[in-house]
């Protein structure tokens, strides 16, 4: 930094889509971003879905010249799928799961079983603090389909995770220099958690701030043109979505600005396959030191960050209301079950001690029956602990959010 | 500060031990507690185990006069049973789930349950940013019997939880100009788990440190005279043991002493009863501005803190091992009852297909042995899962601690 007053760090962040037996031409696909990201030589590589181990060894092998250092983050069944590669050394990592993730039932979405969370990179570089965050895409839900906009169950769930994620980057940022956000949020530039999470933390959105821009119009990074993308999804959006971002700020006496982003587009070069169903998106930064200290300001004027934040509880609490209902459901359907459970063991019992003429029902329905009623009651049972754990969670979040309300407009 | 250049602090922290149901007279206790801390009036109030919502809102209600602050944290099914009630104002909050707490099918210890967690409360006075820490106890086991400490299989899973904790300490404290932590953290004062703590964090364990004592012998929280311990756990310590503590350490340019600590003895004032299973720890804390910043120093030397590291890892390496090879047999054991599940099916085709003379089986003994195999294979599938996140973190954990240990040596 003393000859060269300006840093210039270029950050790149993927969605690898890389799930094993699932994903289309992984192995391949892998291969093709390994490739890329050796020739282009970035100074941090945020990835996200690279839900094989054995893929993220692969990648650092062959990264290993070029990216000297990398963290692969391990969390729930499956794993977080997170890593990051890194010119620069990297000198501590911290994992933040989300206590929220879509519900387990839910299994074509999975997202309760893939550990969904934030990592924390800390990584030095003349000097200068970076803290990087790569992030798992939150509670998903067909984002990209109107009529699941419209009636998203999983909202609640989404906002409960982005004020997690603002919460745990504004409580471990604070002795960092430069905060670097990157990956796929499933929201919208507009949507209330991107606006929650960035005026929460003060975050700006690159493609926002970018000087030059390049790639995908509007800065979409799920296009109806990848192959990879089911176009039905995004019928409703017909250049495509934005929902992969890279966010900084500065913390302590540094600017940032972002120079320049690009999207992927199209095809790999020289293959008939794009890198993944997500376009990758760049952002070259320059980091310049500066006289005074520029205080840890909240990225939104403060009426309009509390308007943010009473949006956003309000959402929280529609989430708290229909998980309450549901704790209520599934407790009366446990009750039901042990009721239907007690009455057919003193129908059996009164049979066995011939209170009752004869065989009153045929033995294999009898059992057909009590078996059902066992099968739902556990059911309904583990339904009942979710949902009180959800509505905990919702709670505490929603009280949270109370608690900044009143401290924001405590503030003179 | 301007005025008086010391601030003290009184600082209270109790497991409560006030489970619903379970606890022998929990409401009694409850009230006794809201009772003395009313009389006593302390700046800062650390309570684990308030596992019911009621409890925390009676204390509330009881306290608001003299603690007009106050903050329950949520997580899990049943709750993090953690709270904080502060004289000044609190700021801001944040909870931290472990990763790893027990195992599911260890019922009788319920840790899997609970949603293990640390808290983190940030209170402001006189200018001084305090960051607090309630711990809700780490994975159990019964700790206090010998027989137990020898093949400890939770010892990975507390270190696990210590690591994870020093690092959200780390991680989370850079801001502050005080750390204070008060919690049962369910170790003896020289267990590898309380080592590793402080070494990497620099916390200083205030009944050390602490020039005035007063309390039960060797500051042992957990005593055979406490007329709720279960004495036949604590037989191979006769005083007792040393479980609950609280830590603290100056970040910026402020020394902390301790000069007073306190346990709690025998019954409460005027009653039969003592406050809990365990004895309270009552610290009052000096705090001095000092004109230099002390600096993020480490507790311990580094070699030493190295070699501390190193007994964790291998400890850690060890549960790795333990968790390859139950994950190993959950999956054999899967494999077996399937296979055993596609005999059964193909018998009964064959039966059906009228190949084989006759009903080989006796018809109840062949579905109930279905059953059984259909059962075996749903739990081992289950254990299969949840070792295989053991291991993920297992891993996870011996391979930060490992980037630590690099991180030690490099240091010049």
């Amino acid at each position: 930094m003393e000859g060269d007053p300006t840093l210039q760090l270029r950050v790149f962040d993927l969605n690898c889509w890389a799930i094993r037996y699932l994903s289309k031409r992984r192995q391949e696909r892998v291969q093709l971003i390994g490739d890329m990201l050796r020739r282009e030589g970035f100074d941090l590589v945020l990835l996200q879905e690279v839900w094989s181990e054995r893929d993220y060894s692969d990648l650092k092998v062959k990264l290993g010249g070029c990216y000297p250092f990398s963290h692969y983050f391990r969390s729930g069944v499956i794993g977080s799928g997170l890593c990051v590669f890194s010119r620069f050394p990297i000198l501590d990592t911290l994992l933040y799961q989300y206590s929220l993730n879509g519900y387990p039932y839910m299994l074509q979405h999975g997202d309760w079983f893939c550990g969904k969370s934030v990592g924390l990179v800390v990584v030095k570089i003349s000097g200068i603090i970076f803290n990087v965050y790569p992030l798992s895409p939150p509670a998903s839900c067909q984002l990209h389909a109107e009529y699941c906009r419209e009636k998203d169950a999983y909202l609640p769930h989404r906002l409960v995770q982005a004020w997690e994620l603002a919460q745990f980057i504004r409580h471990t940022s604070k002795a960092a220099d430069v905060v670097v956000l990157g990956g796929d949020l499933n929201m919208h530039p507009e949507d209330v958690g991107i606006r929650l999470l960035r005026g929460w933390t003060g975050l700006r959105d690159a493609f926002a701030e970018a000087t030059r821009f390049e790639g995908c119009e509007d800065g979409c990074t799920l296009v109806p043109s990848n192959c990879f993308t089911v176009n039905s999804e995004l019928l409703p959006f017909p250049l495509g979505i934005r929902i992969d971002y890279i966010l900084y700020k500065a913390v302590s006496s540094f600017t940032v600005k972002c120079e320049e982003l690009k999207t992927t587009t199209g095809t790999a070069p020289g293959m008939d396959i794009p890198f993944s169903d997500h376009e990758a998106v760049m952002a070259t930064l320059h980091i310049r030191r500066q006289g005074q200290a520029a205080g840890d300001a909240l990225g939104t004027a403060e009426p309009t960050l509390a308007d943010v934040v009473t949006e956003a509880r309000t959402e929280v609490g529609v989430g708290l209301r229909a998980a309450r209902g549901q704790r209520y459901s599934a407790g009366r359907m446990a009750v039901l079950a042990l009721l239907l459970l007690l009455l057919q063991a003193a129908a059996a019992l009164g049979a066995l001690a011939g209170l009752a003429a004869g065989q009153p029902f045929p033995k294999l329905s009898f059992s057909l029956l009590a078996f059902l009623a066992l099968g739902v009651l556990l059911l309904a049972t583990g339904l009942h602990l979710f949902h009180t754990m959800e509505v905990k969670m919702l709670q505490g979040t929603e009280e949270q959010m109370r608690m900044a309300l009143r401290a924001l407009q405590e503030r003179p």
